[in-house]
């Protein structure tokens, strides 16, 4: 394996950014159930949020949901975030809650419906420049339910166009990434489905724009390290929404339905160059969330997921790439698993314990929460009010 | 192809059970689409189910939803329904929408949880004895989202015995059938997630107990035709659910997406005696229908799937089944894909207008709803209220 | 519905180009199963395609496969082709049977492994200018069995490279094909696997290099006919393989699987130009065959398989598609899918009988290539030899 | 987490059954690439086996193929075979390579077909006599490649009557096991492709026969610790064949593909007491391998393999069972999930190494055996012959 020293000095470019509706309620078409302490407001959520960063120290920054997390002063909102310790990232648009956008948003027949969508996008981005966030994330639930319900070809063109418009708005240090998804809501067919479309399309639009990999938005068995491996080498992977799946877009804790998934795509996110800051430069890749916490404590859960990613990168920085590289050119298949899978199999827990604790932060975050009180306190104060969820 | 006048003259037996629910709103997690008509009644939910029977004479029977179709008085709704030319059928029982069962309903480990589920389904029972209902429909969304959450093998033991107390109940003429889903909305483990588990808790409660197979609740690729051979060969086939499906469980109108498939249905619900009255007897076999209307409008999208019910039925009953049997018999695999194939490429929709209107029902029943100014008037109608959905 | 007259005008431009292997043996890696009459040459694989194309006036050429099919006098077979009423087409190439390729071939770490593959590829090229064919076609089963097994993205580069070095080799008027497949023979990662990669290896090469679709090709659930889509609106899409699976790489009979599917991607297919001639050009999109016929007898499974893509190709050039327009336009969903549907539901095998016959061609090709007495020609002459097969 | 010593002490039942057929040649329908040293006779291959068991203790029996391992006189090889320090495992039996079993056999509408089966697997009876075999192994190829092909129907029962006959013929102490299968050879149906086939028919036999569970053989998502769990609490569970997949029957070395999953597993085996001796009595469940070593070495593939179930054993047994079951009763997701994840990440592989080496077993068995000089030895002997293949 590597030397850990190194491995583990490489950990302190991590940082996974948190949404602020993973603090919120959610759940599935059948049921959402609440729980004692959701958050009301925003406010409450970058609380929550800057919590979990308190404790580990790998999510400094939150990314908003624009309406869910409209407020008058954004100003005000980024000096509040920052009174407690973390900053406002990614805008993240929405056009699948209105009426209007039934039929599609930026994809839309309709000039009006594609007028609304745009000026949509045109208000996020105005938020970014108060915000001082980076990234606008477009994530589409465009599509169609039944052959023939529309014209494919032509939702294609006018989503190159409506993006277009968009795109040209940017700031100069802003970058807008587009995500991919696969099915849902729409059953039979979305208008930004894969890889290969997110990635045409921005193409189109020029070098401020990305694609976004959600991990749970693939078909069955697809690799999903060789995307993260093509899209690096095309110099157009900008974001990724962590969580995990056994079956569709479960939208559940990352890492939990398949860790070895997850070391893979750490270890093709690194051998990349999409990792930290290369050669003194950020990569520019951001690692997000995107989960939902069905069933399972909120903040908890959210500690759970970014220590989950910590884990599964120290493992991919531990693995022994001279050793690799020599098994890979003799072609060893097994002592080349084998390399790999060491650093796998390797358990880095009590290490990253120690890294913690030689930063000031509790060895246990999990236990250190629990210690905390702070899931009694906000069960006792958030009472009455609106608990957030999707729809709010 | 066989003998048409044959074929069609077995249409007689078809009969198509509607479910109330699919008159009222639904969506997905992201967002439930309103409509203008949506009915706010159980009572209006059955008058709607009543024109589609009325202009297709395909469903003479609505299925109902309990608690969301509740009434005090069911000796007045059945009369109600009556009334309007349509019965009511299979009762379904609700185990997922209350904050009791967010870890398990019949699987739960808490007395009390099942205690209450188990209740649930005497209730669903008793109504059964007043609407003169014979199947109790039991569809479970017991599961877990994550490896380790709850003891797989301790909540099927749980749930054996609580079917057990239900079908112990269950009166001389009524029966239980168990649905089985793939996923959704557990994510990591289903407590009845295939006909196996279905089949094998079935046998256990007795003759009265049957399997339920929902088309949209199998795994990518699962050839659901022989499922369908194999629990008629068993004995145990007791219903089925329609709908159709690209990806997970869609709930698209029946036949929407792959037609073919719905054809080898039917004709393996034929070939095994499935099909309406054998030998003067009734089969036994539900068939219902359980989608979502999403985006289309709901009476004609119930329209259109009966109707498509229908004409894959014909079409199966056009199966050559002597020369079918005579080219299977000589290894040609091509001449039984042949005959097998001329029946589904036939276009049966004129032989079903006639059909249809020496019957004394319009030709064309979608052309004939718009004609009939239905839509318009429950739209002025139904003003105020709450619109009926899953949740109500 | 369109005019039929009109739709079926349009049928003149098809032309299914077939692989000279499927008249070959061929199976899975348990079995491989040899049937009487059977070539032992390329030549008699060109006479029985030429006898598809007699029975149907759709096959007007033949794909080669080198090695498999190599001669000493490629202007010979040329001439032998010609004499029966065909042409050669693509040429296929094959890395995948030579043992130096065990560990890849256009993207080995091996200088030499790369340069023989590419050589390889020369003596295409140098076939194509004797044969006269314009389509280099390139499958690769270059990939990985286990995770580190080797680095993916120095594969992806060096198979960049090497394309690059085949692209420089191209006559003006010839095109390389680059197709994809999701998996098989490799099982962990494979170099092409997906429709972007293919996409962004060939953009890299230049206006010749295009995109080969094999519609076997695609994780479950896929929607073929949006890739079609994307591909002729990015004006990438430079052929099909046609085949059909229920599974995996099933390579049955082009529309056995899924008939509506086969439907839906030839309305694509028309609905973005890439059907015939277009304003006096060919469209340049080559819709070829690539099946198997492991159980069935292959010249009558050839027949089948160009009837069903006429078959579709009429259904979908049947669509109304100003109507179609017309209920997209207005949103409604179930007008659209019903203009949609009338097309696939209409059974238009009684007028393709009429088509053919008023070309001197049979009604019937499948009961004239019976009657022919051709199979029982062959069973009696073909013995002795080495039946073909993928391997030879 | 558990106490290690008793973990440990439990890993002494473990006996993983080596398939004689991994030592020989493998690969897809593309290719199949000889290696030196490949065994030209049963003997080598058990040679091979011992080796693994005598570097590993895990592997103590080698289950043989007929007719792939025919030989005149049995009761010399299990002397040999003794000799060598391992024993005679499971029979598996052979009906996919005849042509006559092109259409099916032990569900062939023909009785020379079915006849002809059926006497086979008497004929592996009579084998298993003489190699003291208790298990004999059914896997069918059966099935067909196209709707309409064949009757489903018929073909079902005439497995059961068959499976009768061979199951009226075992000897008291003896065991059938039926295999089921997705999908491959056949594409559109399998005979036995679900648990559900399996347990229906191996129910209606009797005592002594069981459901055999190949890790490969489900459609994409399936939870197969689900049916594990499911198969021992009917009863039914007889055995396992281990492999990995990331597609379909991929047939990868046990746990490279999803090693959590193995985990899982392993978990269910241990939970519903099919590990080891279970008060002093065998559980009954056999662990063998099946699997392809197409690229890999294949003795080393074999000592990675039974490693791999060792170690996942290991951690499954390293799961605080009662802490998992109180984080289950409380409800509490994420302590339970983490009292199970606690056990997957423990790095159990230093306390093997002592385990072994307190046995007087190397530490690193993959180390001594390429110390042993045992393949270079084999390279050289292994000379003229023809290696052992899925044909020979």
């Amino acid at each position: 394996m590597n030397d850990v020293a190194t491995a583990l000095g490489r950990l302190e470019e991590l940082a996974i950014e948190v949404p602020s509706w993973a603090y919120g309620n959610s759940g599935t078409r059948f049921k959402v159930f609440g729980t004692p302490g959701t958050p009301r407001t925003v406010q409450e959520k970058i609380a929550d949020a800057a919590k979990v960063h308190e404790l580990t120290g790998l999510a400094p920054t939150v990314a908003l949901h624009i309406p869910w997390d409209k407020v008058d002063d954004y100003a005000a909102l980024k000096g509040y975030a920052a009174g407690l310790g973390v900053g406002l990232g990614t805008i993240n648009s929405n056009t699948f809650q209105d009426d209007e956008y039934k039929f599609g948003s930026l994809t839309s027949s309709s000039d009006a419906v594609r007028r609304r969508a745009i000026d949509h996008h045109f208000e996020c981005i105005d938020i970014m420049h108060q915000t001082g966030s980076r990234d606008l994330k477009i994530w589409l639930a465009d599509g169609t339910n039944y052959p023939g319900q529309d014209d494919m070809r032509g939702r294609q063109d006018r989503l190159a166009e409506s993006l277009q418009e968009i795109y040209a708005r940017l700031g100069e240090d802003q970058r807008l990434v587009l995500e991919y998804k696969f099915f849902e809501p729409a059953f039979y067919h979305t208008d930004v489905p894969d890889w290969g479309t997110s990635y045409a399309q921005t193409l189109a639009l020029g070098e401020k724009a990305f694609v976004c990999l959600d991990t749970g938005h693939h078909a069955p068995g697809t690799n999903i390290e060789f995307i993260v491996m093509q899209l690096l080498r095309l110099g157009k992977l900008g974001s990724f929404d962590f969580n995990s799946r056994f079956y569709a877009d479960d939208d559940l804790i990352v890492g939990a339905a398949d860790p070895f998934q997850l070391f893979r795509i750490m270890h093709e996110v690194i051998r990349g160059g999409g990792f930290g800051s290369v050669s003194g430069k950020e990569s520019g890749v951001a690692l997000m969330l995107d989960q939902c916490h069905n069933l399972e404590e909120k903040i908890p859960g959210q500690i759970r997921s970014v220590l989950n990613v910590q884990e599964m990168t120290a493992r991919a920085l531990l693995i022994d790439t001279a050793a690799l590289a020599e098994a890979q050119r003799t072609g060893d298949v097994l002592a080349a698993n084998a390399v790999f899978n060491d650093a796998f199999y390797t358990d880095v827990r009590p290490m990253l314990a120690e890294w913690r604790e030689s930063r000031g932060l509790p060895a246990d975050p999990l236990a250190a929460f629990k210690a905390s009180g702070y899931q009694k306190q906000i069960n006792e104060d958030r009472v009455g009010g609106q608990q957030a969820g999707w729809g709010a």
